[in-house]
This record gives C-alpha cells, structure tokens and sequence, in this order.
C-alpha cells in the first residue's frame, strides 16, 4: 500500500518505521524535518508537504492532539483538500470525540473515507509493533486496513461503524490509567509510610489480583520514583483527561475520579512538573502525606 | 497439626475444608452450630465452644469483622484466656489495623504467638484453596504455619515481622479493588451511554491493559449487571473502606480515591443496596448519569 | 447618555429599563424583538440590528454566554466593526476569561474602549437597580461609565485595570455561591434525615455565623424544594462552573469543590434538571441519601 | 444556681467567669488546676474533684472531646455516680453524636437528667458572653436552664427533645464553617494567581452576597495568612469532621464536601500544621497551586 505518515514523533517514528518493514511505500511527513530523514534512511520517501503525503491511499496521522491535527486537515493545503476521492483518513492520535465528529463528516462531504484507529502502548510498544489497535469506522474500510493495522499492533478491536466510538474508547483508557496511577500512588502512600517496601508491595499486587501490565508498567515507575524521561507527559496527560471530561460532559455523565485526576494534573504543573512522566501524578499522595514533591 | 477454626463462614468454611483435606486435625467452632455439622461430615471435629477449638496448636479466626473477632478473644472463655502457651493465633479475618495491634500486644503479654494472615480471594477461591495468604508476624512462627497457608491458598506473601503491616495491606488489597470498580464503572457508564456494548468493551480492556484477575472478576459483574447472590456484600465493602480510611488517618495519609468510595458505599446503602455485592457501588455513576438504580 | 443595550433575557430588560428610568437615551436591541417592544413602552428606542444599537457613546452587552457575545461582537455587522471610535463596549455578562481577553484586544486594536462589569444579582435585583457591579478596565472609562453603573446597581467594586479580571472574579463569586448550595445541601441532607426541621435550622444558620444573602436566598429554596421557575437555570450554572474550571486550569490551579459541583450539575442534567434552578443542586445530597430526585 | 462547671479551656475559662458574673455559684474543675486559681480569683469555688464539682443543680462540661467527656462523667468518681437525681447534666463540647446518645441514656437510666447545649463562637466570643447556644432536650428542662445559656450567650436555639439533635446541629454547622474555609480558600488561590488583592476581594465579597461573620471571621485569617496562634486547632476541626462523617455514615448520607475537608485535615497535620487554626485547611489550595506551605 502507498501510505502517507503525517507525524513522526515518539509514537509516530516507530509506527512508521514499522510500516515501511512491513513492505509499505511510505511518504513521510514531519513538522520539523530532521525526524523524517532518519526515516528516509529506513526506506520511507520524505514529504516536504503535508500535501505530498496526500498522494497516497491511505494517510494515517499520529499527532499530540486536537490543534496538531486540525492544522494537517483543514486549509488549503491540508488533508481534506489534497486526499484523493476515496482514499482513508486514519486518525491514531488521541483526540477530542468533537473534532472526531468533525473530520467524519467532512471528509465523507469530500467523498472521502474516514476511520479511527487509536492506539494503547508507549513508545517502546510502538516500536516494537506491540501497540493495540482500537478501530471504528465504515466495516469494509477497516477490513481494508487490516494490513495496516497489523503492521502497528499486535490486535485490532474493532469497536462499532461510527468513528468517534474509537476515540471514546481510547480516551476512556487513558482514564483507567490514569486512575490505576492515582490508586496506587494512595495504596503506595500509605502503606509506605508504614514501612512495607514499594518493590515487594507491587510484586505482590501483580502476582494476584492486579496481574496486568497497567500496573506492573505504571507502578514500577511510581515505586522506582522514576518520572523521566517521560514516555508520556502529564501536559498531554491533563489534556486526555480534558476530553474524557469533555465527553462526559457531552454526554451528561459525571465522572468524579476524572474530576479527581484533573485536579491532581493541574497540582503537578502548578508545581513544575509538565514534562514528567503522567505517572508522577501517583507521587502527589505521598506528597500530600509528608513526603517529597515528585520531581524534586 | 491440631487446629482450631473459629469462624465458617462464606470463605471460613471452605478454608477450614481444605485444612480437613489436607490431613489436619480441625476442631471447628461457629456460632451458629448449623455450619459445624456440616464439616463436621467432611471430618472436623465439632467444638461446642470457643475455648474448646482452642485445644489446639493453631487457632485460626475468620470471621465479619472487628467486633466477631473481639467476641471471641477476649472476655474469660476466649481464645487469650484459652490458648495455650506459644500457642498461635492466626487471624485471616479483615480486620482493623488498630485492632491487629491490640491483638499483637496482648499475646504476646499473655506468652502466646500471634500472626495475621489474611486472604485476598472470594468464595469460590476459598474452596478451592486458591486464596493467596499475605503473612506477617515474627518469621520463624510464620514458616510454622506455611503448612496451614499451603492448605488453603495458592501463594503467601511474607510483608513483614509487624502482623498489623499484614492488615494494612489486605485493606490496601481491598481498597485498590474497590477503586477498580469505580473507575471501570465510570468509564463503563461513559461507553455505555454513547451505545458501546459493555461486554465487548471489558473484553477489550482485560485483553489488553487491564488483563488481571480483578478487571474480569468485577467488570464481568458490573457488565452483566450482576449484584446478587453477593459474594462480597456492600456493606462489608463499607467496613473495609473504613477501616483504610481510619488507618489513613492514624497515619496521617490522605486518601481521596477513599473517600469517594465511602460516600459511595453509603449512597449504595441509602438506596437499599446492603446487601447487593460490593461491585454494584460500580453501577452508581450509570444510575448519576440518568439509568437506573442498582438493584432496582 | 447615549447607550446602546444588547440582551433583553431576564437580567437586562431589568437593567435597560432602569438605564431609561435614569434618564438615559437607550437603543435596544435583542435577538427576538417582542422583548424590546415591552421596553419601547418605557421609553427605550428599539434598534432594529447591532450595528444601529452601536450608534452611541456606551454598549452594554448582556447575554447568556460566550457564543452569544462573540455573535453580535464579531462579524460585518457586529459591535467591533460598527461601534465608534473611543466608544466603550461595557461587558456585562457573565463570560469566560478568554472571551474578555479577546474583547480587550480587539477593541484596543479597533481604537474602541472595552471594561468588563459583570453583575452580582438574580433578576428581582436587576429589575430594582440593587445590582452589585464588579468593574474592571482603564480607570479614566470606568470613571466615565459610574453613571451607568449607579443606575443599575447599589454599589460598584473596581477590581483591576486588566478586564479580565472582572470576569474572575465574577466567575469566582458564582463558584461560591453553588459551593454554598453544596454544603447547605450536604448538612440539610443530613440534619433533615434526623429529624430536624430545614427551615427551624436555616433560621439558625442565618441568625449567627451564615447571616448573609446567599444563605438566606439559596437556603430558603433549598429548604422549600422551590426550584420552578428558575431564577437562575441549572444549564446555566453548569456553563459557570466550567469556565471557572477553565480559567482554573489556565492559571494552573486545582478546584476540588468546583470539580464536585461540576459533577453534580451534569448529575442535576442528567436527571432531567436541565431548566430547574440551579438551588436543585443542593437537592442532590439528598437524593443519593435516598430520599426524591430534586424536580421530580 | 449552683453550677459544677468542668473544663476551663480556651472556651471554658470565659464562660464560666461569665456564669460568676451572672451571679450563679461556680464550683469550678479543671484537670490541670492552675485554671481554676485563675478562675478563683474571680469568685469561683475551686472543686478538687469532679465528683466534689458535682454538688451542684447544673453540671457543665465544656471539654475537647469525647475522651475527656467520658473520662469524666464514667467511671466511679465520674458525673453519673456523683450526680444528685434530677440534677441536670449539660454538655456544652462539641462531642459524637454517638456519646450523646449514650449519655441521654445513661442519665435516665440514674434518674438524672441531661441536656446538649454545644455553643458556636470562637474563645473571644465567650469572653464576651456572645455565644450562640445550640440546646436539645426536654422542654421543661431548657426552659430552667435557661438564665445559665443567658449568662454564656446571645441567643439560643432549640431544636428538639432529643439531646442527640443539637449535637447534629452543632457537627454541621462546624462543617459549614470549615467548608467556607475550604471555598474561599480555592476561590483566593484562583483570584490570587491573577493577581487580585486578597482583602479587597473579601471586602468585595463581604460587602454583597457573602455578609456574613463566617466569612469575615475565616476569611480574613486567611487572606492575612494568621494562623496562629489557633482559636480552633486544626487536630480538633479534623475531630469534628470525623464526627460528621460518623454522624453521615449512622443516617447513611454521603458527603463529600465532609470527606474533602477530612482529606485536607490529613494534609495539614502531615504537613505539621496539627496545632494552626483550622482555617490554614484554606491555604492548601494555593499550596497546591504552587505556592507555600501553610505555616511555613
């Protein structure tokens, strides 16, 4: 498949590298162009434009959120004015359920095709073609996308036809990660200030009822105290919880750990800690309890 | 060994069959006597009175709560006036840190050995001997009892010489449970409303993220709307969370994750939900988001 | 003075008319004309769009939210491409942070004078001038617009030189007094669930420590249950919280209470409590102790 | 009348000196005696013991909390063994609501009788003879007591024939109180990032719809930032948010503004705060929003 790549950061480059070692004809594009070289060298072909990345089949874009990809779709020279009659939109980058509302029906006003295909996993994931695919959109469009998918991930879950489902989803499990962190940073804060060992605590927890990679990934960062470099920022933390406040909203359904945990972001930047890993939220229990600021 | 069982319960009668099975000699009290007929079939010896299991090596405690465990230890026919001495009291109950305390300290003045040793598991891992044993106490008189732990869990863990650090972590355990069905409840209320289906969406999470015992276990419950027969029931969810919450304070640790699972508990309560199981504190922020009531 | 006024809802028919009774010229304008006839009676000249309420020395603009301001203030024949230069546009509604400082910088680049003078006030106030005003901008114009104050308000609080901060503060003052409808709620819920009478013990409460109006106004429909009609509508209240929040998290600091009342208020909505009075919060403590859902 | 008063605090010296002003006969307790000489001095009777302070009509208590209540109304030489019958015990601290029914048993059950009539005000305001008097029990009974209330207060309240109301009563309103502190503490630490004067928004707030001695009172330490020398310790605000939750959890009524304030108790004494006044709960919102510490 010719496949255009629009965003080539953390998650981006190894998703797109993964493309092209999957045998795909790659046009990359990159807001600053010194990522897309590195990918040149692994096979992809350099885009100067978003609009060159357009001449494709399939254009995937993998940015940090709704401002990024509004400036790649809409204008002139953007997706919807340069993708062809036909060709998919595949938008894997965790944003608001409104703008996946808006690129759905302007692109199907373009006659083009649109799918959500967001994606759980870090970096490492990424780069490994380990990332779960979390896909909604026109039924036979996602079969003829599967390659693609498979390409990136390890699964596909195919969530419903409407597109925004998939973003619901996706941001729905940054939620639970993000309250598995503020759980477990209140569990870690107590039963730390009575002196059971973090280590031995979490290999207990994930030996048993909490076995699973959400809390042996996050709670190794927090009882290592380990919030950098970030895999991913609690500025794009606090936005994902944003959105998922913003759906609830939308939908009229209050979400009060969501409250808690924007509350609990906005405490880490108040306090300097933006470029932390989100996990670093779960340090602001034993903060609030005595202990040291995270990050300092 | 010769062990008195104190407590046949939900889970103590199924622990108190596989300590039977395993070719111990059980001298099985319960208040009510109807329980203890019926291991007494499976071989247990009926005790007609507390201070009688007490004839015994171990006496093992596993009863609702503080006040069943204080019934029967203190007072002249208990199990501190009755056991012998460096006799072992086992207490698997889930019960208050401050209460652990007392009991650490009056054996011990009493020449007796105590050791606390709660379970995490619900009825059916009791049977089964599937439980997982979390220990502590003074070492040597835990690897004593390994054999007793062997009998009715699948893994114990070793979490220090203090028996209360024991309790803190099981409340922990309990605690970090319950903030798993209120964050997956909110999350399912959010997909829910917007029409995505609740047993694909736990299929999702708990093939990915969230693959742990914990996900399955109460998220099959809440998707399935399933509340009755209570494993675990509300009210008993209500005890623990105070429990944390009080050895929060006592330590000085803020616990907001806590806090809001107490107001929910006691909206459960309120509402006539006493006796549903614990995870349909999970279907409260549906029923904020305009369904219906839990158990209604 | 010649002043033009936009928005004749429940809050500006009051002031409008009291801005005529005061002797000024008023040219008045609302989206749907049967309101500007009523105030034509009483001497008000109706102005058929914005752009011919803008033939004056002073705008007021008094709307519902952001859109609405942002309708008659941008575009070809909006207030900033039709009002004089050094002509003052007077904000008065109740809008976000972000909207002001937008105002302040269009205006300032079209040559035109803009002050934020949100009001304190529930429509009875407005109807007899006992408004409180909170005026922030260039001190020479607000020194200008006293009369324009005077005739709509008791007493006029110059909070800063910079507009925006008018609209915090107002904000904030909102944010207030839903968290006293929140606590008055929470003790009424539970003092009510005793036995004792709500309005024996709002007596009390405003006789000694709480003698102030936003517990005599709010505690008095809250002890009535009189949310119809509303004074002030819940949606309305919802919309306030937010951009508390939103300003909130622009300046980096976390609003566990308006957090909560956020919660509450899509609870409120969720229920169907889209239009009642904004007091029904205070019915939602209440409710989740079992007892009716507020309007219902 | 002759009145046994037992606990001469920071609120207890001044309301019994007020009762000596009165004209009544004092026999003054007090655990550390240097108290009482204080008080002798101005015409009370030192009593050596509570039982020797209970030949008396009235007893009076006036004590930090429920412990020390206990400590000296049980037991051998306590308030009931020394009591005459039909003397009348008042209980004026702020205690559980659950001792306050066991001490209206009690006291029936040894034919004595026994009021609550705990009082809001801080210590100046006892001085001054301007408490407010919150008084529950049988009818004829207040109606004798009343010249003792006249002579520590301003006012009083009835607000039942069950004793346990007033306590209720009382335990919310203190709830109140520390929910305006937490408030005004978010709404300043809001305005004051954007740099508003503190005093000026409170004089602001004060002057309109906030006009109120809770607000004056609590919000004018708190914008001066003077949390010591304590009128209320932060340990006893977070006792009495305890005892509303206990009271919360008894009626089953959530509430979550009372579990937010007993979160943020927990944070100011794991900061050292224990012995500030309660109001330094409203400095940990700027705290949070990068600020300093309370009392730092």
């Amino acid at each position: 498949m010719r496949i255009g790549f629009i965003g080539l950061g953390n998650m981006g480059s190894g998703m797109a590298a993964n493309l092209v070692s999957a045998g795909h004809e790659v046009l990359a594009y990159n807001r600053s162009p010194d990522k897309v070289s590195a990918l040149a060298e692994r096979g992809a072909i350099p885009a100067a434009t978003v609009a060159a990345a357009c001449d494709a089949d399939v254009v995937v874009t993998m940015l940090a959120d709704d401002h990024a990809v509004e400036a790649v779709t809409f204008g002139d020279a953007g997706i919807l004015a340069s993708l062809q009659p036909n060709a998919v939109h595949v938008s894997a980058s965790t944003i608001s359920v409104a703008l996946a509302e808006r690129l759905t029906t302007e692109h199907a006003q373009a006659g083009q095709r649109f799918v959500s295909a967001p994606v759980f996993g870090r970096p490492d994931a990424a780069a490994a073609a380990k990332l779960f695919v979390v896909a909604a959109g026109d039924p036979g469009t996602v079969a003829d996308l599967q390659q693609v998918f498979d390409a990136i991930g390890q699964r596909t879950f195919e969530v419903g036809q409407d597109p925004t489902v998939a973003n619901l989803v996706k941001l729905s499990g940054n939620f639970l990660i993000a309250s598995v962190i503020e759980s477990l940073g209140e569990a870690m804060a107590l039963v730390g200030k009575a002196g059971v060992d973090k280590q031995a605590y979490l290999e207990l927890l994930t030996s048993t009822l909490f076995a699973a990679p959400a809390y042996r990934t996050y709670g190794g960062l927090l009882a290592r105290g380990e919030f950098e470099p970030a895999g991913f920022a609690a500025h794009l933390g606090l936005k994902d919880v944003r959105l998922v406040l913003a759906a609830g909203e939308a939908l009229e359904v209050p979400l009060p750990v969501a409250s808690l945990l924007r509350d609990r972001f906005l405490t880490l930047l108040a306090g300097g800690g933006r470029d932390l890993d989100w996990s670093a939220l779960g340090a602001l229990p034993a903060w609030e309890a005595g202990g040291p600021k995270p990050g300092h």
